[in-house]
């Protein structure tokens, strides 16, 4: 098959890209290399030495023995005529949309970046959306969401997978005269709570989905993801040219791997509070896999968007963090939570799609160790400590003692102090 | 109170610039002219001759002697510098945000005019919310939505003001341990089905303003829309260079209107299959002064996005044909519907908030001759007929005999035939 992977040279699009292409389908990525871009906007830089994109893909051609694998430089976000003349021109069958600005903190961080997140997640895709309308052709786009759109779950019921059952009182017949009160049933698009800007790109993605499958036809699937944990897949460790990203800044890197940036230096991992957040957690194995599957399980012209809930785990901050202490012999440190939000939530959530076809998830147990080892600790001398903690303030009112929003799904929510010699973390007040 | 008009200078925001102006208020129009810009695109133009925004302005200060009016030229969704100095240097107290594309056929035309639609609306909404948020003005922020994002009433139910009361069955306790089943009972965001990219983009606007409430505290009211008819309101009607636009293109003229031009004309009003489909309706008269009530009665801080329905009757296509024929001497003809679409639909809408604070609506039955001498029948001679019918093809698979989605609020949805002389209506199968 034919697939494109818009944002292949990101975080997860790089190892769905090879994957993908081991599996030995005829792979293009389609990319603006705008992560790299922002790496130098931020003055980070992955952990991990990551190779120049040509230099990656002649590597994954080299030691994969000619695996079909293309890169192609276009702006999907702004270059819609480039866009729609290669989904024409190269017979494209398939289309992961990975070509977002991915981080809750970046698009925090200022005017310029929420600007930029809105305008450019977008423009992404809608322009995949219409092009694809345009191009005529019977593409299955796989789009790559967060679980941070559903907000924190209703307490007492399991998030469930894109759509909720409701019902609904009606008080009128047919003709709008009152009637005994009698329920309707719906299902509908779970209602929404994002936390971020970053998260409410992925709201705005998921109407534009519903829109496009309902007056289209088009074939969508959308992964609401988990916060990915893990740097290499079979693919990425079979060669160092090939190594996937590792950010532990504070914008790009997630809460887990921050613990272990900590660890990997002999640092205590500090806690806020109590400790409490729940998240959702996949390794980038598992998303690999997922997308894989959700590619050989697209839904049908004229039906509505497949939803999947795409994680394996959830875990509180404090277990996280313990975990990591016993594995690594860290230690972990309760510390007063300089921020007024909720101390404990709960998060149960349904992802039996992706079990019953098949997906074996690696567990945060078993392989945390070898992310100490093999990534954190190896490559310590690369890190820039100083970038570790976050320095978004989520709103103007956090100084006024007004909880911030804080989403369940991939935001490096839970906050950690910084390693020694680094200044501290945000909140202002 | 000093007052933006964002888009002041369109069908809906001259009058209210006008109204606002003539109540004492210091108003500020903010427009880059592109409604002028479409029209000359389209090869369109207004019935109703409309003076340049300068002169306009002009003579809106010589009638009113020497009233409160200006306008300045800034492109909301392009120059967000621009916006937030004119936010912080002209001590904006409150904004009314006219400054998106309205049209829904327009929005269906092409690849182009779909991606125009969503950039420029969701850059410009977005960027208003960001730069009220980065001026740190507490300005309370009036949008024109449309009752098109509610998408057909469920059956039964009157459409309420924005939020819906659900109840949600719940199967876990909080710890996700399964129990009795049990209700819960939420408020949520009316589900949302547009019917077309322009009504989508409503949608989108709907998220981004529940989030910034939320994060920031922004005060925001959502103004739900049915469609617009009449043309003057008393302020417009002072003096010919005030008057309002008239259009009666396919692209951006409503069903009222093209029946009215065909009354003018002597040209049968025809209805497609049964004229079933029930639409809202306001008069520009009673949208003005709808927005002022709105800027009067604001959200607190803090305070969810307060949304009215801003509609005062619904009508069949079929009645409203009729009424006008009896009032206008005009004949009405029943021809078959060319377009697989639902023939009959009811619409039964809460509008409570505006009656109990003091809007007394102007009646269609009582406005409706007026427009049919004052404007229809006085500018006919400036029209080209040939501009009547609309070409937007909604979906590609509308020949295929799946029907089109159609939105219960402003699009012309209901087909009109052309006049004589005029090519035939759109539908290619």
């Amino acid at each position: 098959m034919k697939i494109a992977i818009l944002g292949g040279d990101g975080f997860c699009g790089w190892p769905t890209a090879l994957h993908l292409s081991n599996l030995g389908h005829d792979v293009v990525i389609v990319d603006n290399l705008s992560r790299r871009r922002i790496d130098e906007e931020l003055g980070a830089e992955s952990l991990t030495p990551i190779a120049p994109i040509e230099e990656r893909v002649a590597a994954w051609r080299e030691v994969s023995g000619g695996k079909s694998l293309e890169f192609v430089n276009i702006d999907v976000a702004q270059d819609y005529d480039r866009l729609l003349a290669f989904l024409r021109d190269e017979g494209i069958e398939s289309m992961v949309h990975f070509a977002e600005q991915r981080a809750a903190p970046y698009s925090m961080k200022n005017s310029t970046t929420k600007r930029y997140t809105v305008d450019n997640n977008m423009n992404a895709t809608n322009n995949v959306l219409t092009a694809i309308v345009e191009s005529g052709r019977d593409i299955h786009l796989v789009h790559l969401g967060t679980m941070g759109v559903y907000g924190y779950g209703t307490a007492g019921m399991k998030i469930p997978e894109g759509y909720l059952d409701i019902q609904v009182t009606a008080r009128e017949d047919e003709f709008g005269n009152e009637v005994e009160p009698y329920q309707v049933e719906q299902q509908i698009l779970y209602p929404t709570n994002p936390g971020s800007v970053y998260h409410l790109t992925k709201v705005l993605d998921q109407h534009l989905f519903a829109y496009y499958a309902k007056n289209d036809r088009l074939r969508i699937t959308d992964l609401h993801q988990g916060i990915v944990w893990g740097t290499n897949t079979a693919e990425t460790a079979m060669d160092e040219r090939l190594i996937n990203r590792f950010d532990y800044d504070g914008d790009y890197g997630t809460v887990l791997n921050r613990f272990l940036m900590q660890a990997a230096v002999g640092y205590p991992l500090t806690v806020h509070g109590t400790g409490g957040q729940t998240r959702a957690f996949i390794h980038i194995q598992d998303t690999v896999r997922c997308i894989q599957i959700a590619i050989e399980n697209p839904p049908a012209a004229g039906e509505r968007v497949k939803i999947f809930n795409q994680m394996t785990e959830t875990h509180r901050v404090r277990d996280l963090a313990q975990l990591l202490a016993r594995i690594a012999d860290a230690k972990v440190e309760l510390v007063p939570n300089p921020r007024n939000e909720a101390a404990e939530n709960e998060l149960h959530v349904v992802n039996e799609t992706f079990l019953d076809l098949g997906l074996n998830p690696t567990k945060l147990e078993e392989g945390l160790l070898l992310e100490v080892t093999d990534i954190a600790r190896k490559y310590k001398d690369r890190a820039d400590l100083s970038k570790v903690p976050a320095t978004s303030l989520w709103t103007k009112h956090q100084h006024e003692g007004v909880p911030p929003s804080i989403a369940a799904g991939d935001s490096p929510a839970a906050p950690v102090d910084a390693p020694a010699g680094a200044p501290a973390a945000a909140p202002a007040g």
